[in-house]
Parts: structure tokens; C-alpha cells; sequence
């Protein structure tokens, strides 16, 4: 079964127990080995029934996440590791670039300019009537899309380049390159689920789950030069955060690690 | 409506849609004063009936959400910032403490001695046959929860306190009153739906979106010494992470953050 093939609200019931199951297994939750409930109980569980709950089961055993074992039940196969994860560490979140390598690309599905939504307004710190360019893109790596990019950038800069150029370049080289001199950046990591276009866009089905991350990027006068909203499959992509314990007996804290070979120093800012 | 009432998978078509549009706007993802799709196209979008969107537009309605102006359509209302939202930052992965305040506690739900996980076993680098302690806790502010947290510890460390010990203090201060020399941790941020018992411990609708952290912790001589894996309510917590831009003009890199303010150095762990 393709997540595809689900892809609007009104999705089977039996759909919906798979992804989730799905989602436990891939993540490592439901472990190698582990035997799922019975059939009644997964039924009870989620208030649909026994047919229902069988349906899902097939979807799982074709899609090799279980087996069924004559008189064990239905047990967690082992997954092989997906090679198109990428994980991006702290210290840049940049993908991964070497296993992105050159196939990874861009489409630009909008590009415009718009008063901003207040959200965006309030975080880039703009005057009341300054507008924003505003676009959408999905990244691809290997042709498969792993990320949904909302970025809004202040009209002065942005009219630095065009449509043509935010489809090849990535927007961080384009700040740059339009004289942004780039400081520091605040970012916010959550979950969110796949709405209609989001999913349309990422090839997963609505209501699958989707790591959110908000950026926003100041300059070195403090003014926000760009306003990230980024939509990751957690599939395809991770954030890696690796922490040191430091400090003595009396203070001991975490500290983020930056280790020489986490450094992007001349590979461009993912977003 | 409130997200318990349809808390299995055969909650009704207008409660998911309520749900995905509920979670796009708390996100900021459908701006204050956006003007939502026509009854019509968020049918097709969603393949549902427009009887079906228009419970759903109900219920967003009652809930505040959004407010339908005759003549305009239905348009995204302002929402108040939820005070209970914890921020995390990088550099411990604490939640605010202040914020959590003395109303902080925690429900144990599992306590027990098992044959590790292939994925946890692997984690903590245990010889074959030695055991784990597994725990299931969920930690509350103000008496709502906000993470499930699933931890596995070595059994030679684990011996050391009891099932009350735990229900009562925080893993990590357990872990160093056992003599571990905690030193550093690898951690990875993903996105994943809550399954039925997650759902019910964490009072959310089956299929809603959580954060999922994994945290593997080492001592000194790099042995592993716990394994967690969290699920956090996005609407409840959030991971934040700032980032500094060093580095001369040839080689320029991002470096996380770690400023006083941050840095939790008599609170616990909050795991």
C-alpha cells in the first residue's frame, strides 16, 4: 500500500491504523521482534472493526513491516536502515551534503510579494506597511522531496534577485550575496501534520507527521533578514543534537558540540 | 469540541480536518486575518462532503479559532499565546523551569527489568543477555501532561534505586547519585503521530502530532548509561535552538548559542 494512494481526509479507517503502525515501527517504537495485540484488541483500541483492523494488518505484511507467524500472531519485522535519511547537525542544520550529493535540487512552487501575515511581521521586526517576498519551495534529494521551505524576506532585500535565481541558488548564498551580513539566527523545533497542499507536496499522505521548524535570521544590526518556515518528512530527514556534560562538581551543565567535522564552511545554507 | 471526544481512530472525517486546520493555525502556519478555502474546494481538496466541512468549520468556530464574517467567508482569528508552552533550549534540553515552577510532577506507568530492545541494546553498546530497566513515565505541568518518556537503563546502574525513587526524582539525578560520571549525549529530533496509549496518557487525539526526541546518554568511558525516547505535545513544548554565525570571511559557520541565561546548573535533568 502507497501512502499515496490515501491521500485525502476521507482515507480508510484501515489506512490511518496502518500509517500509524507504520510510523512506530520505522521509528524504532514498535522494536524488531515485538508481537503486535490480537486482532480484537487492536479493534477495541481504536473503536473500528475486526475487518478493519485485518486490512491493516495485510497493508503492514505487504509492505514487509510484519510477519505473521502461525500461532504467535503478527510479529515486528526488522527494518533495514533507509540510506535517504539525512541528519543535520545543530550546529549548521545543513543536510547531510555529501549523501545529498549533486542530485539534490529545488522547486519553486511561489514567489511573490505580500504584506506580511502578522507572524511573519512581528519577527522580522518590520515597519507597519513593508512588504515581503514570500516563496514556497520543496527540496528533492535524489528526486524525492524531503522538505516544504515558507521563507519571507524584507522587500529591500529581496529585490536583490529574481525568481530564476531563488530557484537555483539557495536564499542564504542570495542574502548574502545582496550585501547581508548575516549574525546569528533563533529557531523552534515542533510536529505538525500534513495539510492538503503540504502533503500534495511532500508525496506523503494528509495527516502524516512532519518535524516544523521556524528560523528566523538576523543581521548583525539585529534586524531580521529572513523568516523560515520549514516542513521536514521524518522519514527522509532528522536533527541531530549532540551535547557535551561540562563545568565542575558545583556547575555542571550541557553544552551543544560543534566538532570540526560538523562545519559547512563552504557547502550553502540548506534553506 | 474538544480533542478527547474522538480519541480513536474512527473519530469522525470533520474532527481530522478540525484537527489539521486546529494545528495550522496554532502553528502561525494559517495567519491571523487569512481567509480560509470555500466550503466547495476544501471538499475536494479533502474528499469529503461539504456537510463534513462545514462541521468541521463549526467546530473551529466554537473553539475561536476562527470566526465566519457574512459576505467575507471564514477567516483565521488572533490566538492568544498559550502560557503553558515550554520552550527547551539546546543547551540542556530543559524545559523552563520557572515556567514548570513546583507544579511539575511526574505519573509512572511501567517499572520493570526486560531483555533490551535490538535498537535500545545497540544504543547502549550491552553485552548479549544483559538486562535493562524500562520505564514509562509521563510528566505533568500543572497538572497537564506534556511528555511521555520511555527510558531504558543498564540493570547494573538501575539496581541502585526503586521504582518509588523514580516516581519521585528525576532520572538523571538518580543516574549520578548511582556514581555514573554522565559526559556527553547524542540526540535525534523527528515527528511522529500518537498511537492509542500515548494518546490517553497524554490526553490528545489518536493520530495527532508529537515530537519525538531520542537521547542516548554516555559516562566518561563512553559506555552508554540511558536510553530515552520522548514524545512531546508541540502545543504543550518546543525545542529551541539559537545559532551564532562565526568565523572569518573564508570560513564561516554556524555555532549554537550557549548563553548564561541558558545554562540550568542546580535544576535536574529533565528526564
Amino acid at each position: 500500500m502507497n501512502d499515496t494512494h490515501a491521500n485525502s481526509i476521507g482515507g480508510t479507517k484501515s489506512h490511518r491504523i496502518y500509517l500509524l503502525l507504520k510510523d512506530a515501527i520505522l521509528s524504532g517504537r514498535l522494536a524488531p521482534g515485538r508481537k503486535l495485540p490480537g486482532e480484537l484488541k487492536l479493534a477495541e483500541q481504536y473503536g473500528v472493526s475486526r475487518v478493519t483492523v485485518r486490512r491493516a494488518m495485510q497493508a503492514l505484511n505487504e509492505a514487509g513491516l510484519v510477519a505473521r507467524k502461525p500461532g504467535l500472531g503478527t510479529v515486528v519485522l526488522q527494518q533495514p536502515l533507509d540510506a535517504t535519511v539525512m541528519t543535520a547537525s545543530v550546529a549548521n542544520l545543513l543536510p547531510n551534503m555529501v549523501k545529498m550529493s549533486k542530485a539534490s535540487h529545488v522547486r519553486l512552487l511561489e514567489f511573490c510579494y505580500i504584506k506580511p501575515p502578522e507572524p511573519v511581521r512581528e519577527g522580522l521586526g518590520l515597519r507597519d506597511g513593508e512588504r515581503v517576498q514570500r516563496s514556497i519551495r520543496v527540496r528533492m534529494a535524489d528526486d524525492k522531496p524531503f522538505s516544504y521551505l515558507v521563507t519571507h524576506v524584507p522587500e529591500r532585500i529581496a529585490l536583490h534577485y529574481n525568481e530564476a535565481d531563488l530557484s537555483q541558488t539557495p536564499l542564504f548564498a542570495l542574502l548574502e550575496r545582496s550585501g547581508v551580513r548575516v549574525d546569528h539566527a533563533a529557531q523552534t523545533i515542533s510536529a505538525t501534520l500534513a495539510t492538503h497542499e503540504v502533503a500534495e507536496a511532500l508525496d506523503v499522505s494528509v495527516g502524516s507527521p512532519l518535524i516544523a521548524l521556524t528560523r528566523v535570521v538576523y543581521d548583525e544590526e539585529g534586524r531580521g533578514v529572513e523568516h523560515l518556515d520549514a516542513l521536514y518528512r521524518p522519514d527522509r530527514y532528522r536533527i541531530q543534537i549532540d551535547l557535551n556534560r561540562t563545568g565542575d562538581e558545583a556547575a555542571r551543565y550541557w553544552e551543544p558540540m560543534a566538532p570540526e567535522s560538523q562545519r559547512m564552511e563552504t557547502e550553502p545554507h540548506e534553506a
